[in-house]
């Protein structure tokens, strides 16, 4: 690979498992991270996982040829702005914030002319946050979203969808920050806003005695970091409100056809839902080389 | 124990998984199993988990001092009445059904007077039915509820509780049938009816692209077979009606917070979430002693 240095910005859960990743797929690429916590660098540099920590973010972005921002969203714009003149002349920057919008036409519109951004999404995180959790953070076959701009020079876009290939995603998709997160908005965030719903409208705790399976699958995401998850809901609020009256239209169908008795249309509803499921299963099986 | 044959009515996923959680829990005890396809009794012999198969329960039943009914719930009433007269004296059934008013009002009014008959509901399944998925189907650390009679010998209820914690559960509940349903509406048919909503509402194929373990969780359920769970969404409706409506009142609170931007409430909401299935875990994780 072209790249001697890879800096990962902010060691968390994401930061952490890319970091892993990267050391995994390359031997002789130099991985650094910076982050708030020194105590964080330390349990990476004495895990092996990095080779350098640095609090100062100043210190570590001119030695790097590639960096990843694992950081909140929320805090993306002033660290782009506070470290402008850091970066390596013609480096490359790549992200992996969960609503592309707002914060790649903002790194889009801010960022000097020499260094290149290459906007992206791995689909592949948990629950329970922070770099102890990172090595649980598994990558292998799962989804990677790139929404490329203009700007972007053929050979980074390809450098990129290398690395991420390398770090173990089987599927890259390439689309534009708004079809991203109106999709998001569906596979993530409806999805968390319905496990929410779920442990919100039942106080009895005695009702996890009656648990077998389906209740605890629909419900694990519910262990969510409500700061984190009230960001994401409101930085995409507007795909997200379209998604739950989306839902909401199936579910009252779905109710319509119990209400009725409508033993034929409800069978050959969830017959269809079934087959449609099935149907995607197998693309990705096939598609994730596991079968 | 006392009983030296158990016969299973129906060798499908949970005939198939009870058998084998017989034949690991009692040595000595001998397994027998009733099924309209010999071919599947052929297979559970050759694996050793039933000494013998019979198509026709009238020559099985007799033998047995318990028989555990694993038939799907609406072949159950015809196969008390014709095989009435073949169950041994004073002998012991129990059941599996997933709706626990209609099926036990039924046997309870039914049977004769010196069989007895605790119902029962494993809260262990999957997706995938049939013998062949049965040795997927892992007791260990489940739930099971009991919803006994006022005519079940005492000796008779500590029998079926023996037996289900020695086949791997490790909760069990004692409740009424109606209780039963109504708790079964929310935690496995209402969570039936959102996956089955969430694969409904969005014909875009390509939107497993943007999969991230969310959308997979909630919809792995959707596999399931839509001939039983119509049987089961309709035989339960007034419970499961009303859990929608709860659910879709905590849905729409949670809609009119993101719409409203209350950044407040809503992450107010989603910790009060977070701590909730944080406790249930807890609990969970404590009883199954896991740790």
């Amino acid at each position: 690979m072209a790249i001697k240095t890879i800096g990962i910005a902010g060691l968390g859960l994401m930061g952490g498992a890319v970091a892993m990743a990267l050391r995994r797929a390359f031997t002789g690429v130099h991985v650094l991270a910076c982050d708030i916590d020194e105590n964080t660098l330390a349990s990476a540099k004495a895990d092996a996982v990095i080779d350098e920590g640095f609090v100062d973010a100043k210190a570590m972005l001119p030695q790097c040829g590639l960096v990843f921002l694992c950081l909140n969203p929320s805090v993306i714009p002033r660290f782009i702005v506070e470290n402008m003149r850091a970066f390596a002349p013609s480096s490359l920057i790549t992200d992996v914030a969960g609503v592309k919008t707002g914060v790649a036409s903002f790194i889009e519109a801010n960022l000097r002319a020499d260094v290149d951004y290459v906007p992206g999404h791995p689909m592949a995180g948990s629950e329970n946050g922070g770099y102890s959790e990172a090595k649980k953070c598994d990558f292998t076959g799962k989804n990677y979203i790139l929404t490329p701009l203009k700007r972007n020079k053929p050979e980074n876009l390809a450098l990129i969808r290398e690395i991420v290939y390398k770090m173990g995603f089987s599927r890259i998709t390439e689309t534009t920050p708004a079809e991203h997160d109106y999709a998001i908005a569906f596979t993530s965030q409806l999805c968390h806003v319905i496990a929410a719903a779920l442990i919100d409208c039942e106080q009895d705790s005695n009702i996890i005695r009656f648990g077998g399976g389906s209740f605890e699958d629909l419900t694990r995401i519910a262990l969510f970091n409500a700061a984190q998850w009230t960001e994401l809901f409101l930085e995409n609020s507007q795909s997200l409100l379209t998604r739950i009256v989306q839902f909401s239209a199936s579910l009252d169908k779905l109710k319509s056809l119990i209400e009725n008795g409508d033993r034929k249309g409800l069978q050959t509803c969830l017959q269809t839902v079934r087959e449609r499921k099935e149907q995607a299963e197998t693309v990705s099986i096939l598609h994730n080389g596991r079968c």
